[in-house]
């Protein structure tokens, strides 16, 4: 059954740009876009249809970049630590990255799905409609299983769609403390081979930086990947540069993520491979770093700039999108059109799914909000709270 | 009738702490509260009672600096400014705090309040049961009178307790060019006494800045007040130091705001005058600014401090005070426990209305919000995004 969606101005974002239609028209037909255009030239009239009362309607929004679930609570850690209690004193108490580690360990698939659903609303009502799921905190196979497992169930228990990504190499588990070469063996031999066989991994990441994994210790990494016939990201240049970016375009990698320190080789080189620049301006709020990422470099070499929440309890609390869209425009000096591009169509080239999300299209899936603004600009313009909107996801309003 | 609140844990903020009782019961009775303490020693059982379901309950937000009254949208320059447009070419085509005193100045009565709703459904959406809100984009009288009806209006729409505040010393209408004094004269003869008769104005505020007023002409402004029996407020020390935070306490302000730039000179003398500090966490990241405001001097001295959305169309159009707790904490390195403080009793000092209103004490308002957390430090370690939560308004859930 087709449905006319109609009274609306449309930011189709094709090609990465708004890509305005004024007055525009949507039928979809199931969960696709089988037409979209100009409403004066609509070639059919639906019998149902929808009146988006003069609504700017976008692509779903996608979040390419989060760490939802996890274990524990590292709140009273951000207390401590404005009471002013240092990082070295919190680390020997257990506290920091080990402390989630610990608790993700120690949590049930029930517990996780639970805590990661009550995170995920959020993101939804605000206009997540596809999100990308790593695991790296349970740095052994069961609990590297059990979390994207609860991934994937997310998938069943929200209206979203969840892409999966394997991080076990996000750091290192305090068993294999001085003996990092041994437990990238072990992931490369055991964990990531043993996950993507049970078909619970869409993509493969890993940390490059002095405090995790080295360039060479991430390059078998990827070669593992590539044996499994998996695509590759990188947590790459958030505080030093090491050229993780220009070794993740060598191998065609999706995306490479943070980036501040990169610098414009890099850049060249991720153009190159079509590797997507993914930017978390929550993270850099939250650290209060002063590199910002070199924007000029990007935009000259045509690299395609996503950004994403980076939704972690350590460094990036971030519940909002949208607000993420605020940051990057305020603090990266993106353009809000860039910025809206980052969380629709170079968000999806960033999980490898443009040719399906991402942007409205014939074709696509029907995945789109309809905003009550005046201008898209306002998506970005506006520092949190909840805007107005209806959702449609797979062609149907939630 | 009484009402019975249990299971749950307060966060009651007595005495600007978070002043906690765990396994709380709170019996209202109409609009007050009149017993709380922990369940163990409730004094009777009123009939009808709420499970709060293990929520921690903190009083109702207090936004204690707003422009949300305004006309127009500032969204295309935010866009244009991120596009290379220079802030001089915006103020040569009109743009700027002008173009919003325009649209202002054009907008009904009608039309403002409708904006002004729409605004504000997020700020109380997300715990804000008391809101204060200024004039200053009218700047003549009719105008002025018509932003504060809409203030005084939006009481009855809303869910929302409201406090006006008259800016009329704001900025220097474009018909004054060059003649600040003689707009002085105005707002002091004129504008400030016709809105005060018409009981449209609970408070007087002025903007202290090379920019807008010197120190001698909000002097006027603040003699006029207190003539008229009016507590007086000022923006001061937000770009540079004019000591207009020493000037606000020997008029026994209410408090001074922004304060960047303030000193150790103007925190003994707030402290003294009992001003509270109002830090605008919002502005400061819009304008990426780098002068944070003298925390230990505030400490050191005892400042009350209050933390607002500074809601404004050019500087921080934030429509979440949650965020501006998590902004607090983040850019100006205040402890959960001070943000939540701030947002709360110091607001509400700020307000002058901390007999009623700011904490959970038998005789005060029953305003409470019971939200869905472990611990309170959560509400400012969220960055973005709608935390679960029942809102308490009056002594009845909306
Ligand atoms: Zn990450
Ligand atoms: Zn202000």
């Amino acid at each position: 059954m087709k449905h006319l969606w109609q009274h609306c101005h449309a930011a189709t974002m094709k090609a990465g740009r708004y890509s305005i239609i004024e007055d525009a028209a949507i039928i979809t037909e199931g969960e696709r876009i089988v037409w979209i255009g100009p409403r004066s030239e609509l070639p059919e009239r639906p019998l149902q249809s929808t009146d988006l009362g003069g609504a700017w309607v976008t692509p779903g929004f996608i979040d390419c970049h989060t760490h939802l679930v996890f274990g524990g609570d590292r709140s009273g850690e951000f207390e401590q630590r404005l009471n002013g209690v240092s990082y070295a004193e919190i680390a020997a108490a257990g506290g920091g990255i080990a402390s989630t580690v610990r608790a993700t360990r120690e949590a049930s698939e029930e517990e996780l799905l639970a805590s990661a659903i009550k995170r995920a609303r959020p993101l939804l009502a605000d206009g997540v409609t596809v999100l990308e799921v790593k695991s790296g905190y349970g740095l052994d196979l069961d609990s590297e299983r059990r979390m994207l497992r609860v991934a994937r169930r997310l998938e069943q228990e929200l209206p979203v769609t969840v892409r999966t990504t394997c991080l076990s190499a996000h750091a290192l588990p305090p068993e294999y403390a001085g003996r990092a070469d041994e437990y990238i063996e072990r992931v490369c031999h055991h964990i990531l081979p043993a996950l993507a066989e049970e078909g619970l991994v869409d993509a493969v990441d890993a940390f490059c930086e002095h405090l995790a994994f080295s360039p060479a210790q991430v390059e078998r990494v990827f070669q593992t990947a590539q044996r499994l016939g998996l695509p590759v990201k990188l947590h790459a240049e958030q505080l030093s540069s090491l050229h993780g970016s220009s070794l993740a375009a060598r191998y065609g990698a999706l995306s490479a993520d943070h980036l501040e320190f990169m610098d414009e080789s890099d850049a060249i080189a991720m153009a190159e491979a079509g590797t997507v620049a993914v930017l978390l301006p929550g993270a850099f709020f939250v650290l209060r770093e002063t590199q910002l990422p070199p924007m000029d470099a990007l935009r000259k070499h045509g690299v395609n700039i996503a950004i994403a929440s980076d939704l972690n309890p350590g460094t990036s609390p971030a519940l909002s999108l949208r607000l993420m869209l605020n940051m990057a425009c305020t603090a990266f000096r993106l353009t809000p059109e860039e910025a809206l591009a980052g969380v629709t169509l170079n968000a999806a080239r960033a999980l490898g799914m443009a040719d399906s999300h991402g942007s409205l299209e014939a074709g696509k899936v029907a995945d789109f909000i309809a905003w009550d603004i005046q201008r898209p600009a306002e998506l970005a313009y506006w520092l949190g709270g909840d805007l107005p909107k209806r959702i449609i996801r797979h062609g149907e309003e939630l």
